[in-house]
């Protein structure tokens, strides 16, 4: 046996793809979806398949797993497994081992660097479009309704709204404006990346939540090559059919939530 | 020119690496320090070596700062030069670009998952022992003062301390426990990674914030190879002789803050 086809088997590359994340809702386990969907890579969304498959999530996040001699326990899903070997974990980790499998990153030889750019790219629009997102309705503690944290909400959206999401859409629109984009289709060297996707479903999340705040963004022009870019990833032919299928769930009290009187201006 | 050294090139191998963080504070930056220390690799710490260093920090997170055709600008500092080719940024990326030539990650070649449980290690412990720390003084908005979010800091670091800390310093403690750590000295593979550097200094972080919390949780029993954990990477030969030179800068007004009410049970 070779070394590369020895390889290959170790990673798991001829191996199913397996979600392993809560049914119902997009979540974080999105990115994931919408990797494999714009790819066309089939996938198993096991929670979402069968009844029984969230015992797997529950297995896996469960205190008394402590993970195998392939690798450790995982806080939280999204978990990928992939082959027997292969099960990881945090959003953005599964995005970096999936990148090259499914051709959504920079090519290596080409670009020794790009996955890292692709990468710091991810990593910044989940923190100001995605964790400070979910932190608007739940400032105070994770584990409380989003009812006893109100007060601190209002106050903390008001600051998303006015502070945060304009900083972060600016970030965005600089990068597609700048020459390591290649002609601002995209957000890196011209093609679609991973990170593309990320900025779609994240842009897409927060349109949800804050509709009225993010119409006045998208109003206001500063942002056109963001909303440019969101229409484009939304406009893909496989994310559309995959988005006008039953398989893109809705949102509801998950990451993103709309919630009227925190996209509400004083 | 072979293949393999015109990769080395590109990717700067050879060239000096440069931290571009801001000065006087350990910060999201001490990640980076404590990789090249803990591997002996000499480093520039530009904004600390001399008084004009700032303004390359500042200059890289303008908003006119539309990056160059290697890549997209940063948003915010850390950022990892090296040679003329290589400018990335976010803490766990450049931990990732740098584990591999500064020996921090596992061997590829008989290991090709270890970089990416090492890399959500990394993830996890930056969550919930960095970010969330912050927030604990910071809940409503980064850009206020902490005086004007007081009230809510208080509830914060409260549900901090009770739910978020053991939470997340039982799930290292499984992860030590677990087959992967092989004998739990350290997190992954039996040998030092960038993870535990990253385990250690946010660690060290919360010690530093909440002294008597972190006391009764050490107390407690619960955390045991977490603690020795951390004990054992202090003693790291390399890391030593770092935490007792003077650039070891001491902790203040960063990511962790020891404001005494905040550690105070009601």
């Amino acid at each position: 046996m070779s070394t590369r086809s020895s390889k290959r088997q170790k990673t798991g590359d001829d191996q199913p793809y397996e979600l392993i994340y809560w049914p119902t809702l997009p979540g974080r386990g999105e990115h994931i979806r919408l990797a494999f969907e714009a790819s066309g890579t089939p996938y198993s969304d096991i929670s979402n398949e069968s009844k029984e498959g969230i015992n797997v999530v529950l297995e896996q996040i469960s205190d008394k797993n402590l993970g195998d001699d392939n690798g450790p326990p995982p806080l939280a899903p999204p978990i990928l497994r992939h082959g027997s070997n292969v099960l990881i974990s945090q959003t953005p980790n599964i995005l970096l081992y999936l990148g090259p499998k499914l051709g959504l990153t920079p090519d290596t030889d080409n670009d020794p660097v790009g996955a890292y750019h692709v990468n710091a790219l991810t990593l910044t629009a989940l923190d100001g479009l995605s964790n400070e997102a979910h932190d608007t309705h739940h400032p105070i503690a994770t584990g409380d309704y989003y009812e006893d944290q109100k007060p601190e909400a209002l106050k903390k959206a008001r600051d998303y709204r006015t502070n945060r999401l304009p900083k972060f859409l600016g970030y965005f629109q600089r990068v597609l404006e700048g020459p390591a984009s290649k002609g601002g289709e995209y957000l890196y060297g011209g093609q679609l990346t991973y990170a593309d996707l990320v900025l779609f479903q994240t842009v897409d999340g927060v349109i949800f939540a804050f509709p009225k705040c993010l119409a006045a963004l998208r109003s206001s022009g500063k942002f056109d090559k963001v909303f440019a870019h969101y229409e484009r990833v939304k406009a893909h032919e496989k994310i559309k059919a995959y988005l006008e299928s039953d398989r893109r769930m809705k949102y509801g009290n998950g990451i993103y939530r709309h919630y009227p009187e925190l996209d509400e201006e004083d």
